[in-house]
């Protein structure tokens, strides 16, 4: 029998949270015993989240704390803004060989302090940790994964990316340049009303932001060295998704056939990737764990689409698929579901 | 140990069909055998329904045929258009007793044929078996349904309108006239492209269709005798949903907790109602098998506001549910999980 | 020659501001001379307003002053929060009896301070100005907005309910109830993010709020006195438009031509109302000043359908309109344009 | 005193031709005088663009005829399915030299039959007329499109593509390699429903579609000789709007103010170009002839970013601007119009 790991959440209040509530309430083995949120301490958690209602009416949100997660948790999730979490995460480390942590945000994605201070602007406030958190993206490092217990679950747009370079890179294949282009649903701005989101701009609208700048490039060089990223994320009127591609020329003439099947073997043991031979829809992976993929071809150009769910393989369920790995349990346990459409 | 039930749906690949195969794949004791589908027989599941990629790739939908169902199926669902139901129920019927059969079209709602032809503008075909069906609202008709074998199961106005009328109507409260109002989503009309749910002219509009007249009031008046019902539905540009509200005049005043109460009485054996203390929003409901209600009142003036997926409450989940009883189930098998946010 | 009539704004940067500018600045015979705006002052109007670029490139919001309106100004429009209005309206009433002073806030719309401190729950702050001002619904108030300075521009609720019941209200033909309900899109939340409007909320949402207590009931009730209305405003998932019902019985039986000739006799000499034989919808009106109008009836039931932009007939269109009768103009200049579909 | 130039329109039922006649009735000195329509010949306008009530009630489709246009006419916009101007043109060129005709399907937008052949699968069916029309992007054409008589209208997404590298182009700093991403609004698609544009499925999807094989590519490789483009376009869940962006590795690095200028000198005298300082946005040009363009550069990485209305810069209104220019009018001419937000 499978043990019952209990589960501390931190930032458990906002749109990852609530995922990540999701997965953990229909899996087997986890069990949520804490859940932190400074907006919401206090409220049960069917008042912030009425989708739960008659499904969580036990659970509330508790004010932030360490000791019960120190105490009584055998896993903890971070959903917590930028720049939160490397101030927690050393003193859970130093109490807890034993924990496992998955942080969401960005503050242990990187393994360069360098690098970190070139994206964020800031020195890193707890560089010596960095080389202890694995990038915790399954499909290319299932096997450290295992039985580890500081993962850094990658940021929404750089999954997508790496998952539609990484086939290629790992053969030698790509090229100098690539073009990363990406849409993403407001859900990726977080739970708190802004500007860019406010429902008269953003319905019917569609721009792109940051063109060439977006701090999730640095994960990606990070994980897709020597070849150049030109990326460009855009702001999609929709409220969940990530729709990416990457278009570049390779040296020589390819097909289509060739190249999928380079992918279908890459993935064949990642469950959550799918290979298909038409472009992706959103549609078809919102809510879940998969991200959807297909390549074209033409002479010695290339596309890969991809498609996942931001706050899923980009966020609360990847992190969940990670945790599984680093538990020892089948990567894809509490995110097999059945999804509705449309 | 419970037996698995053999499943057969005709009308299978629809958005209906769709659902129906969700809660199915996840039911403990449901296992889909036929699926028939006129337009998309011979092809894979996951080739019409993107998103069950990987989840159900040994189905595959097949030529109508009733044969099937009567040798090898225990429950089967007709999900067909209006008026098909009738030329092949009368077939099932006639070869087995013991086959639970769940009509979601409106063939057999109606237990006078005269109300039918009214509403329909055509003899029914079958008057013999409308005696035979149980109008399969399970809030109201729990107790019938139980080791019945013909089923019929509510419009998704209907449901919706009953639901917030049921409870005033069984304590003789409900006044002479009553208004209806209420907002379909896209996904009402169906998987076939029409100039309604063209999404040029979808999206951003809202306009009201068949004011007064629209057929789901012969169910909606048979269920709610007594009391006269204006009702206006509304084309709403959201996939997902109805919204209903009930608005009258009662005799005398009448406190919101007075009528919350009464609300909450009557629906204290029923899972799927979540009595509110504040207007329900569609989005809480989504996917789910819920519909939730609240009550408001000014003095003697009275709103009962309801939300519901027209998919799953209003359609496939009220027909699992009501089978469920049938078969002598717990409801809720295979409706339990955790729906998605935002 | 028209004279041009020198135009100032009050809370020029929201959306009725920008809506107020598009008409204005293709109006022949009104000009802006100043934009007052708290949070946008210094601001060029293209900055703020990106559909303006190069439409406007002369003009700057600034920081508000009566000085420039008391002085330079023939017209001025008040698109400020609640309660804000009438703190400034005395001021410029007081120096300027010529003034023509368009409030589009709550301030001045009730004619009795008694019915204002029960709606509003405090006391009015300028009672003695309120029987100077006109509530200006140039469909019911056309001859007495002529040459008149003090205009208090409807709510938008209150716009389309009125103009629905109206017609009825002025032959007597109304029943003691009539329930009327409503569907508005965000863009009537105002230009500031909020819960309510956070993109991931509202898109694919549908709620009721405020049943039975929405402050516009005030405005309704002073309009269409000695029918109890419940009304029920709800927040659909669009930007754009109000979408309302009225539903009620009458006396006794009439026909569906009978009213609607009824309601083209009252509004022969409107011409913005638009009296159609089928369901209105919320695409053939916006960003138009057009209210489009239905009426259906089966027995004694009654369903009268209205469709308008909650931003120009139910904001800022219909302020310049009654603006337009007040300076002796043809009510539709600068109110006619060829809008877009879809 | 200009003259009143008389207008008939083959394919006027349609998305664009519902713009063409919003362009024409609001146009000094065009005037609709025969409304081909296949589909609703017979119906008056306003019961086919229910928006246009009351706005061109005297117009009614009629049976298409090249009498009226031949008799009557002094300009004709063709807004037909793909094929079916190449079978009408050549008689109305026979007829009249002096007619302007433009053709806003790709039928005469390659000026090689060989280019045709390749991108349509299938000889043109009037070769010898290619060498007459004038690819009618004024930006590009302006000179050659004085009293010229041949006319045809560029591809919406040809339109964006080429408006972003134009000016690179006309420099020779186009590298051998750009990729150009698209996204389209659901109106691209036209006013027939099809399952692409089936609200329920479009409604919060994204995906691509003809990866790197659209026919557009055609004519941008026409007019962007030289450069291998990747064209990747995508289907958004928005009604109106194109959003493209261009990006590449120049040889050498460059600022983005340094290209911001070259854009803004190319498109000095090109009154519907705006050139911005950041991301454009659909909704700043939706329903306007605007194409809003902005640069940005990091190192020698380039990303040229514009926003179009596809059914306007992209279809109708550049049709009219170009007829403008044919006709010897100001480009802008019954362009100028104030549009609402948001």
């Amino acid at each position: 029998v499978a043990l019952e790991h209990r589960v501390g959440i931190l930032g458990a209040s906002g749109y990852i949270g609530g995922e990540l509530l999701r997965f953990i309430l229909q899996h087997p083995f986890l069990e949520p015993v804490f859940l932190g949120s400074r907006t919401c301490a206090g409220k049960p958690v069917a008042e912030v989240f009425p989708h739960l209602r008659g499904l969580a009416d036990d659970l509330a949100f508790e004010e932030p704390d360490l000791t019960p997660i120190l105490n009584d948790c055998d896993v903890c999730f971070l959903s917590l803004p930028h720049g939160e979490s490397s101030s927690i995460v050393p003193d859970l480390c130093r109490h807890r060989d034993d924990l496992v942590i998955v942080d969401l945000a960005a503050d242990f994605r990187l393994r360069s302090a360098r690098a970190y201070r070139e994206a964020y602007g800031e020195k890193h406030p707890a560089p010596e940790l960095l080389a202890e958190f694995i990038y915790a993206l399954p499909e290319k490092y299932r096997k450290r994964l295992h039985h580890k217990t500081r993962l850094a679950a990658p940021g929404c747009f750089a999954t997508a990316a790496i998952l539609l370079l990484e086939p290629l890179r790992a053969e030698g294949w790509l090229p100098k340049t690539v073009v990363v282009e990406a849409a993403t649903g407001s859900s990726g701005s977080g739970a708190s009303p802004s500007p860019v989101t406010h429902h008269p701009e953003r319905d019917g609208d569609f721009r792109a932001y940051q063109p060439l700048t977006h701090r999730h490039l640095a994960e990606i060089r990070q994980e897709i060295a020597g070849t150049e990223i030109l990326f460009v994320p855009h702001s999609a009127p929709m409220v969940r998704g990530i729709y990416a591609s990457a278009a570049f020329r390779m040296h020589r003439k390819v097909s289509s056939d060739r190249l999928s099947a380079l992918y279908r073997d890459y993935y064949a043991k990642s469950p959550f990737i799918r290979i298909l031979n038409e472009p992706p829809r959103i549609k078809s992976v919102v809510t879940t764990n998969y991200c959807d993929i297909a390549v074209f071809t033409r002479g010695s150009s290339v596309v890969v689409l991809g498609a996942l769910d931001n706050l899923v393989k980009g966020g609360a369920g990847q992190a969940v698929q990670a945790a599984n790995i680093a538990l020892g349990l089948p990567e894809t346990t509490g995110l097999e579901f059945v999804p509705a459409h449309p």
